[in-house]
């Protein structure tokens, strides 16, 4: 195990019912920002619950957050932040609307001149932030127990992640009724993010630790068993729990401790989204069994574990082809073809931006922009 | 799943080298009281790092905190704590060093005029703590990552428990080296108390969580795998890293999320060591058997998906067969003639405790005295 240094200060809330236990954690001499989407918790009956417990305190609102979370939609938020002296940021959605939240509280208390450095220094220049609470409405991101989140800027066709320990959340609910409407693709979006977070701390090097490899595979096979549960019956709360709580653990950096980490593929993903404006998680699902396939000397073993003990089967190609199988089976694409996006265009173009920023990644610190493009150039 | 709340805000430091980590970490302007135990950190190297972190501040010691930590002693060290305003404790050994220092935390700022109340209820009246450090040197009881301890009283022959979300370390240093030097008797109380842990959150009911039953399957493969391996080879980094880690995670509370607890081991064995100062794994190893034994029919199912998944056998009969061998193996005995106590008047004891206390343990709660003392007559 390589040393490490894990803290998780983040609060969670769990269960159903859970929304009312705000009340108690937001400091009452505290104004609020209250952050959300497009307005599907007025529909699901989140945003009452979120009012009923916020009576009594000072709350404006802020909603149209869209999915990948816009620079220039923030900056909007961060000018009222400070006009009203907002002492507290209650973010309510998925994970687009957490990692707006987070930015926001950043950016709030940022004392450089140009915020956009937040995003270009990856969180490294950040001092302070707002406290943010979360209610979380779409298991995926991990967001709502992470210092991670990603923006977009839409002058510029950018989406980079900043992290920092100053973003955890100080309380976030994970009700799974919360999430009983979410759209099926909504569903099918998320159990393929948690999934590739997993894999981005676990597909790496061989035997670097037996436990932090078995709990990886436990989040793998959760997700695995639940998905076509929680998919075919949304208000099946048990499967809708298990699915959210496995989200959450997939990314609140625990199963990363002490390992090498890939990542290559959200890097590789962040910038199709940003080109064709894919959803984060049909990116993935393209560009996963491409970095496996050009890395599959180098991660053999390792995809042999995960075959063996995960799928029950022998080789590599065996434990790629059933991932795809499990991504199909869950209506998820994994080819260009199925977007008619030219694969070549693509390539050529992440190639182009990763050389712009010299850009390398993956455990090995080779996945560079010729790498990248030829990754997405097999993906047609 | 069931509701829960989690926070576990302990800055874990893992790796070599990571005492040094602790001199940011302590506020310069407090002065330190430095807790250990029976000398072994002066004859490792523990001492001398600790020292050289803590260069330039005001610091006292105190040693000499025995296993099964004494309330008598740490009554001592609140009375230099409350003399020389101590404004940090940092707590240098296994469990009981960290017990000890998390009741001293307690006891400085508590209220109340019996201090002994702390433990009789358990923690509820607990209303603030000194802030405590650790630097970890015998992996086993959890201590270091959650808000629990347990004090024992030479007077009345009492061991009690109390848990408290004030007592969470702010910091704990786990590095592998500093348990290097530790007797292999150590080390194999150390490998069963986690795997106790690990036992009184996970056999209860099945069917509750397909997630925490396998992160807590991840957890005992983890420690019946490097077992043997970090009992022959104590230098061997690897394995005492997965040693430390799952010892840690065992009890940092996360395993247990959501799901019901028995605890009833436990909680028998603390009358063994209170009545026959047998080490707590020791007092452990005898009953956990005899639990299953006397609830088989209980928990057959998930001791048989127990035996499947982890040992590859198919009976609950078998199962508890794997697990006693796993304990013989490393040569933890598991009968009180192995200690040449009297069965029969070991289940009168406990018998006749728990009554006085009205105490009934377990997830179903029906291990009550009587209960306990068929366990324990046939563990003779």
């Amino acid at each position: 195990m390589q040393n490490f240094i894990y803290q998780n200060p983040t609060e969670i809330l769990f269960g159903k019912g859970m929304i009312a236990e705000i009340r108690v954690r937001i400091p009452k001499e505290k104004s609020v920002l209250f952050v959300y989407g497009g307005g599907s918790i007025k529909r699901n009956g989140v945003y009452e619950q979120v009012k009923v417990a916020l009576k009594g305190r000072k709350v404006m609102e802020f909603g149209g957050i869209e999915a990948n979370p816009l620079f220039e939609t923030c900056m909007e938020a961060v000018k009222i932040v400070k006009k009203e002296k907002t002492g507290f940021i209650l973010a309510v959605g998925g994970g687009s609307v957490l990692d707006a939240a987070k930015f926001i509280a950043a950016a709030a208390l940022f004392k450089g001149k140009d915020v956009w450095e937040i995003l270009r220094q990856h969180g490294a220049n950040v001092e302070a932030a707002l406290p943010v609470g979360t209610v979380l409405t779409l298991p995926a991101t991990g967001s709502e127990s992470n210092g991670n989140s990603v923006i977009s800027r839409k002058a510029t066709l950018e989406k980079l992640h900043f992290a920092s320990a100053h973003i955890y959340p100080v309380f976030s609910v994970l009700d799974p009724e919360a999430t009983f409407s979410l759209p099926g693709k909504f569903v099918r979006n998320g159990i393929v993010d948690a999934f590739v977070h997993v894999m981005e701390q676990y597909m790496t090097f061989s035997g670097q630790s037996p436990l932090q490899d078995r709990m990886a595979e436990s989040l793998l096979q959760t997700l695995i068993e639940i998905a076509p549960v929680t998919l075919n019956e949304p208000e099946n709360y048990e499967a809708r729990a298990s699915f959210m709580w496995s989200a959450t653990l997939a990314l609140n950096n625990l199963i990363g401790c002490g390992v090498a980490q890939d990542w290559s593929t959200h890097m590789i993903g962040h910038e199709l989204t940003a080109f064709y404006g894919l959803d984060h998680a049909e990116t993935l699902a393209i560009v996963l069994p491409g970095i496996w396939q050009h890395k599959l000397a180098a991660k053999k073993e390792k995809l042999e574990q995960y075959g063996r003990r995960v799928w029950g089967v022998k080789t590599a190609a065996e434990a790629i082809a059933k991932t795809e199988a499990f991504f199909h089976s869950i209506k998820m694409p994994t080819r260009f073809s199925d977007y008619k996006i030219p694969a070549k265009e693509a390539a050529e173009k992440v190639r182009n931006r990763f050389r712009e920023r010299g850009d390398v990644f993956g455990e090995r610190g080779d996945i560079d922009g010729d790498a990248a493009a030829a990754v997405l150039l097999a993906r047609a």
